[in-house]
């Protein structure tokens, strides 16, 4: 086979208050993505705005905005003059008093191909999150591309199994993370590293089970007590890190993936076939007994 | 919280032809692994046996014996003896022309706690497994024992988040995988790193996952073109190593465990509240689409 490559983008930044400045951002390391060869550029969880989930206000629904609507709309111009496809999440505001954490997928000619809605809702402190989000209704998705099959999941979706299983069943050949994960100040110390560790290894893991490339794009800067740690990576099918970002620099993480390594690997280790079907009703059970 | 802690031995070692000599060496190394501490023993693959699916050949089903049968006694008296918790993967005879990979779970007191058949059967250059291995039809389980609650996958399991979940659902705190891989000879020197990360990332991955603790017990040796690469090992719910055999010794590996980190864990990062389970039926279907 010959090869098919693809090359990912990954603009990793901290936010500010201002919406309109990060939009700016994102928008200026799109532009910085493309220019090193970025073919596929995702953005950060909620790229526009501040991790607002620290706390409940219900003030930050005037963050909200209709997908498509005007965000998407500047960023599909900007996909389509470069050329480039675009993962873009933001907070979407569905109708008065119903909002979801939201991705617009956009091809590299600006069309909208869809949205993906956070399916996995976490709330713990310094996560408020089920207050500001309706869980996602509308599954899990790949959609074919300019460049390849993605599938995208956000954040608190990538701790588990049968999210990325569902997305690289509809044909995914790269599962994008866009996140929002730090470190509680309180526990950095203690705990720091082995958070880290869990979240890669996590995602690492869904690479190796389901043959694909993960591609996981964090935020960094500190915002309140949470230090939010980057280390945005992409893994290769084998669960290998391919390019890794620091913790806490602005910088567009740049990675190429050769998609014919997963039918190589999926040739030699044909998950798929075997997969056990008639015995995965319980899943669907909270728990076994 | 007090600290509850399980000492864990995993026995690795080379097979030979013989049965007997196997089964000599396994109640061996049983021994000093108990006279190390260990609480819960767990044994590799067929650990009695060749891994004789190298090729297809009806006179190895000489090799099968009902379970519970003559080793499993054998085996529960070793472990009544030595008050120690017993997993024994045999090649189990459970009719003329039906057999299973499958492992027996024996209590510290003897008891014959039940039994689980490997549910995921490969079939693939030097591993020719659906020609023996009638498919599980035991389901996933999990026995509480005197020193913990277990759950037992075998082999090729390993590579599926579903069997790690449906384990965990039935409240394992820890996920034993008796194992018997290796790199093909011809495969080594390019893929051989690759292959074995894979391995062991998709299973810390399952210990992410489930919050749960893992072990994986492998065999050594090389039979025929296989040269099994031995590397058993012990993650906490981090996906951390604890512990790690080399690749060509034999050696008991002892790890110990606090199930306590589990509950921690799980306070933090509480994945099984926020399962999407209205979401997973597809997870039901052979592929997306």
């Amino acid at each position: 086979m010959s090869a098919k490559t693809v090359t990912l983008g990954l603009p990793q930044y901290a936010a500010v208050e201002s919406t309109a400045a990060n939009a700016d951002t994102a928008e200026r390391m799109i532009r910085q993505a493309a220019s090193q060869g970025a073919q596929v550029i995702c953005l950060q969880e909620l790229c526009t705005t501040l991790y607002f989930c620290q706390r409940e206000d219900p003030a930050h629904f005037d963050l909200t905005e209709p997908i498509p609507g005007p965000t998407t709309a500047r960023f599909a111009e900007i996909a389509k003059a470069l050329g480039v496809v675009l993962v873009l999440p933001l907070f979407e505001k569905r109708a008065v008093g119903l909002y979801h954490n939201t991705a617009a997928i956009i091809d590299a000619d600006g069309t909208v191909l869809g949205k993906y809605r956070k399916m996995h809702i976490p709330e713990d402190p310094g996560f408020h999150e089920k207050f500001y989000f309706t869980p996602g209704d509308l599954g899990y998705r790949a959609w074919e591309t300019a460049f390849g099959t993605i599938g995208v999941l956000i954040c608190w979706d990538q701790w588990y199994p049968e999210a990325a299983r569902l997305t690289a069943l509809q044909g995914a050949d790269i599962l994008f993370y866009p996140t929002a994960i730090g470190w509680l100040l309180e526990e950095r110390d203690t705990l720091g590293p082995a958070q880290h560790h869990a979240w890669q290894t996590v995602q690492r893991g869904h690479a190796v089970a389901n043959g694909c490339h993960v591609a996981a794009i964090n935020r960094i800067g500190q915002e309140g007590d949470t230090l939010f740690w980057g280390r945005s990576f992409v893994a290769n099918p084998y669960g290998e890190v391919l390019a890794e970002a620091s913790t806490d620099q602005e910088e567009v993480l740049i990675a190429s993936c050769d998609l014919t390594e997963q039918e190589d690997f999926r040739r030699i280790w044909p998950f798929f076939r075997d997969r056990r079907i008639d015995s995965f009703g319980p899943l669907q059970e909270r728990w076994g007994r």
